[in-house]
C-alpha cells in the first residue's frame, strides 16, 4: 500500500492525538496484547466521522515508550484499516537509537501510515549536530515517509534551540512538528522558512493563527478524544476568522477551552505535569467519557490521587463544554 | 517628589532598557563610582528625544547584581533628572531578600522613579507561595511605586508557572512584566485578566500584537540603545496595523530585526546565552556605536571571545538596519 | 584588632555552624534589628564552652541572604566579642557581586572575624574562570582574611567541577571548604593538593576520616546547636581511632547520628530539601531545644507543615541522642 | 543452562565493564550485525585470563541504547560461551519500559548470563515509587536473575535519593549497584543495610574501601579494557591493605590511576562528559590499544575533536601506567 508523500500543505486543521487504548489488565507487567483494538477502531472511526483532519499517535500518552512492537503494529494496522485513507495517519517510532527508529518507521510505512511522529533517542542528552543528524538519517533511510518532529524538551533532554529548527527545515520529509511553545513561535516560523507546519496545542491555536494566519493552519489536540466538538469548532471558527477578519468567536471559544485546563497541571506547573503526563492524560480522557483510554502500562501506572483528580476534573469540564457547544449549535 | 501611581494603561509602546554605562576601569574589583553619569544623561536624553515611551533599567545587563547601592542611586538620580517626567522611568531593586528590596524601592521612589523592575530573591529556589508573597510584601510596603515583574527563569530559578501569574495579577501595583515567552503568552494574558502589561522583546512584539492587539501594546527592547530607529518604527508600524488591519509592514520590519539576532545567541542556545548575557548585551551595544555601555563589572567580565564576536556582529547589524531605515525614511 | 592569618592547619575538629538567632517578629518584612543578640552571645559562649574548634556563620540557614548588613555587623560583633579569640570565627560575605563581597569581607575583618565563608554571586550561572576569578579577586583585596569556600551547587548554580578545585587550591587564603560530597572527596583532595581543608557534614566525617585520616581532620555541623555532645564526641572518637586504629566506636556513633537525619529531607530528596532548607534547619534547631533559632526572615518564611514536621522530628531525635550520650558518659 | 542465583557475597573484586566492540562501519545507520564477535571473544578471554572477578556489559558505553536486540543477543552469547562460568557475567536489559526489560532479562538468562545491569525507563522522569516498583516488577518476573542497579542520574533523569536505596535493598535479587558517588556512599551503605554491593569506579575504590573495608569489596572499571594491570593491582593492593592495615601502596596506585583521568572530562565537568560519554570512553579504549572498541553506533557518533583528544590522551596515559606497573612488577 503506497501513498504519495505528504507535504507541509497536507497538514492543516485539527489533528487529533489518540492514546493507545488499553485493556483492563494493562498495568500488569505480565500482560500481553494490552491494546484494545475494538476501542481503537471505534475511536478512529468516530474521529474521522467527527471531521478531524489527521490523526497522530504513539507519542507520550500514546505510550510509545511502554507498548511492545507487536502492540504498536497491531494498533497501527487497526488504525490504518479503519481510517482507509480518509485522513492522514501518523504512527510513532521513537526509540533509543537511529537504527531501531528506522526499522520501525519502515515497518509502519508498510502497514500504511502516512508518517511518523518522532522524538529523539534519550539515553544521552544530544547536542544540536546529533539531534539534526538523527532526523537526517531517518529521512534518508525512509524516503517515502513523512515526519512530524516531536519537540518535547522534558522527554528528550533537548532544548530544541534555534539552530535545530533552522537545520531540520532543510529535510523535506519533516512536514510538521508537535510543538510546545517553549521557544518563540514566530522566530521558529522564520527559522524554518515556514517549511514545517508547527502545530501548537488546541488552546494555543488561536494565538498562533493570529501570529501568522497563513502558516499556522493546524493544531494538535488530545482533547478531541474527550469529545471532538470543541476542537472541530475551534478549527472552523479560526478558518472563518481568517476569511472575515473577525476573530471574536474564535477567541471566545479558546477562552472556554482554556477554562477546562485549569486543573490539568499539578500546582500549575509544567514540570510536575511532565512527571505524570501519561496518567494525567489518560485519566482526563476516561473521565470525559467519550472513549476508554484505559490504565497506564508499566512502569508509569503509579500516579498520586490528587494529581489524578485534577486530571479527571479537566476531562469532565471538556465533556461539559462539548455538550454545551452541541446544544448551542442546535439552537 | 510625588507622582501619580502608574497603571497598566500607562504602559504602552516602546520601552527601552538602558544598561548602566560604565567607566573604562569598571572591571577592576577595586574601582569605585564606575557609572559614567555623563553617558547616562546623554543616552537618557537621546532616548527621550527619539520618542521611546518608557525607560527600564537595572535588570540583568543593567547590572543590578554588580553595581553598588551608591552607584544605583547616582544612576537613577541622573536618569530621573534627565528625563524630567517626559516618560515613565523604572529603576531596579532586585536583591537577596524582601527587606533590602523594600529599602531600595522606597529610596528609588524618593529619587523619583515611577516604578521598579523586580526579580525574585535567588539564593533559594522559591515555590509559588514564596514568590507571590514577595511581590505582595514589596507592594504593601511601597504603595506608591509601580512594579514591573521581571520574569527571568534562569536568573531567579523559577518556572514562572500559571499559578504565579494568576496570583500576582491580584496585586494592583504590578502593572507590567518583562516577559520572556517561556510560557504561552495567550494563556498568561487570560490568567492575569489583562491587568498586567506583559511586555515581550522587540522581535516578539509583532506576534504578541497579533495575538491580542488590545492587550499587547508594549514591548521592551535592548536594541533601542543600539540605535532607536528600528524599535520606534516597529512601534509605529504595529500601531498603524492595529488601525488599518494591514500588518504587512510590521511583519517585514520584524523579520529584518530578527535577522540581526542570528549571531547573538551562542550556538543558538538560550541557556548558553544566559551564562554570558551581561557581556553579550554590552558588547552588542558597544559594537553598534550608538552608546558606550562599557566594560562589565566583576565577576561577570570574563566572556569567551567567540561569544563576544557573535554579540558584536549582532550589534553591527542592528546599527546597519537603523541606518537603512533612516535612509529609507528620507526617500 | 588584628590576628595572624589562619592556615589550613588551623582548621581541625568540630566546626559548628550557627544560625543568626531571630526575634519573634523576624518574618515581618517591616521588622528591623531582627537579630537576637542575647541569644547570639549565649549560644556562642555555650559552643565555646562545649569545646567546638571553630564557628562558621552567615551561610544559607545563617540567613546571609536575608539579613541586612547592619544585622550582619551586629551579629558578627557579638560573636567576636563573646568568643574573644578562644576559637576561630568565620563570618559571611556572600553577595551578588565581587565588590560588595570585598566590602563586607573587609568590614568583617575590622570587626575581628578570622575568616569568611564565601559562596558565589548567583544572579548569573558562572563558568569556571568566573568562579575562580571571584575568589582570586576577594583574596587579593583582603589579604589578611581566611576564606572558607562554600560549595553549595543548588544555591550558587555551579557544579563545583574538578577544574574549580584544582585552581582555587592555588589561592593561599582559601583554607577550608564547606563541602557537600557531590563530587568525589578523594579526587578533590588530590586536586587541591590537600591545601584546603574539605569539611564534610558531621554524618559524613567518619567516612572522610577513613578515606584520608591526615587530610580530613575537620567537619561542619549544624547539629551542634541542637546540642553539641554528639558532634564533640564524634570528633573525639575519630581522633582516638586515628591513633588506635580502632574505628568501631566512631562508626557506631556516626550511625546513631545518621538515624536522626531520616526525617530531615522531604521525601528523602536533597533537591526538595534545598527549596526549604532555611526553614527546615531552623525548625530542627528550635525543636531540639538547645537554642532558639527563631522564625525565618522574608521571603523564606513559608514552609509546608509536613516539611516542618520532618525537620522538628529530626531535631527532637538529635536532642534525645545528645541526652543519651551524656547519660552514657556518666556511667 | 541454569546457575545458582548470585548473592551480594559473590560480588567482590574487580568488575570490568566491556564495551560492545563494533565493526568499522558501525556508525552507518544502515549497518547490520555491527558487533565484532571475534574481538568480543578475544577481550572476554583476555579479561578472564588477567584475573578480573566479573564482567559487566551493555550499559552506557556498552551501547545498550544503540545496539539491536539481535546484536545484544549475539554479544551476550559470545560472552557467556567464552567465559564459561569462570567469572560472573552481567548483560544489560535497560529499555523504555518494564515489559521489554523483563522480556530481555529472561532471554539474557536463557543465554546464560548471571545477571543484568539495569537502568530505569527514561522517557518520563520517574518518582521514587515508580523507580522502586520497576525493579520490583523485574525481579518478580525473573526470579533467577541477579540485578545490578545502574545508578546514573544523567541518563535516567533520577536523583537516586535516599528513599530509593532504602527501598530497593528489600529486593533480594538486587545484589550490586554501578554506583557514582553523587550521594554519600556511607549513608547509602547504611540505608541499604549493606545488602547491595555498591561498586564505585576504580579511582574511587581506595576511598570506598577505607570507609567500609568489609562492605566495599568490589569496584567497576572501564579502564580494565585499556589494559587490566592497574585495576588488578589496585584490587590486590586494597585486599592486602585490608589485612595488613597499611594502605600506603593502595593509595599511591590510586593516585597514579587518578592522573590518567585528568583529560577525560571535558573542562573537568561531569555534565559535559555525560553528553559525549560513549564516544569519550570508546576513544579512550581505542587509544590505549589493548582492545578495539570501534566506532560509536548512531546517533551518538558525532563528538567534537577536542573532546575526543582529551579522551585519547587519557587512554594513552592508562596504557603507559599499565606498562610501567608491569615493568615494576618484573623487578
Amino acid at each position: 500500500m503506497k501513498h504519495e508523500l505528504l507535504t507541509v500543505d497536507d497538514v492543516t486543521g485539527c489533528w487529533a492525538i489518540m492514546p493507545t487504548p488499553s485493556k483492563p489488565n494493562a498495568s500488569d507487567p505480565s500482560a500481553k496484547d494490552t491494546v484494545d483494538l475494538d476501542e481503537t477502531a471505534r475511536v478512529a472511526e468516530a474521529l474521522v466521522a467527527s471531521g478531524v483532519n489527521g490523526i497522530l499517535s504513539l507519542g507520550t500518552f500514546g505510550e510509545c515508550a511502554t507498548t511492545t512492537w507487536e502492540e504498536k503494529e497491531a494498533f497501527m494496522r487497526t488504525l490504518v484499516e479503519t481510517v482507509r485513507g480518509r485522513v492522514p495517519v501518523f504512527g510513532g517510532a521513537t526509540s533509543l537509537n537511529t537504527r531501531e527508529t528506522i526499522r520501525m518507521t519502515k515497518a509502519a510505512r508498510e502497514i500504511g501510515v502516512d508518517g511518523v511522529m518522532l522524538g529523539l533517542p534519550m539515553w544521552v542528552q544530544p547536542d544540536v549536530p546529533t539531534a539534526v543528524q538523527f532526523y537526517r538519517d531517518v529521512a534518508a533511510a525512509c524516503p517515502d515517509v513523512a515526519i512530524c518532529a516531536y519537540a518535547n524538551p522534558e522527554a528528550f533532554k533537548f532544548e530544541f534551540p534555534r539552530a535545530f529548527w533552522a537545520q531540520i527545515a532543510e529535510i523535506p520529509q519533516v512536514v510538521s512538528a508537535k510543538y510546545i511553545s517553549t521557544a518563540a513561535l514566530y522566530a521558529d516560523l522564520n527559522l524554518t522558512k515556514r517549511r514545517i507546519r508547527l502545530m501548537p496545542l488546541d488552546v494555543d491555536y488561536y494565538a498562533a493563527a493570529r501570529i501568522d494566519p497563513e502558516a499556522c493552519t493546524a493544531f494538535w489536540t488530545s482533547g478531541a478524544v474527550c469529545g471532538p466538538t470543541p476542537a472541530i469548532q475551534l478549527r472552523d471558527l479560526v478558518a472563518e476568522a481568517r476569511k472575515t477578519g473577525d476573530w471574536t468567536r474564535a477567541k471566545a471559544l479558546t477562552d472556554r477551552i482554556g477554562m477546562t485546563y485549569r486543573t490539568l497541571f499539578p500546582n500549575g506547573s509544567f514540570k510536575e505535569f511532565s512527571v505524570y503526563n501519561i496518567g494525567i492524560e489518560k485519566a482526563r480522557m476516561d473521565a470525559a467519557g467519550w472513549m476508554t483510554a484505559g490504565p497506564c502500562r508499566p512502569p508509569y501506572s503509579l500516579v498520586p490521587e490528587p494529581v489524578l483528580e485534577g486530571a479527571r476534573e479537566s476531562g469532565r469540564q471538556w465533556a461539559r463544554l462539548a455538550a454545551e457547544l452541541e446544544a448551542e449549535s442546535k439552537k
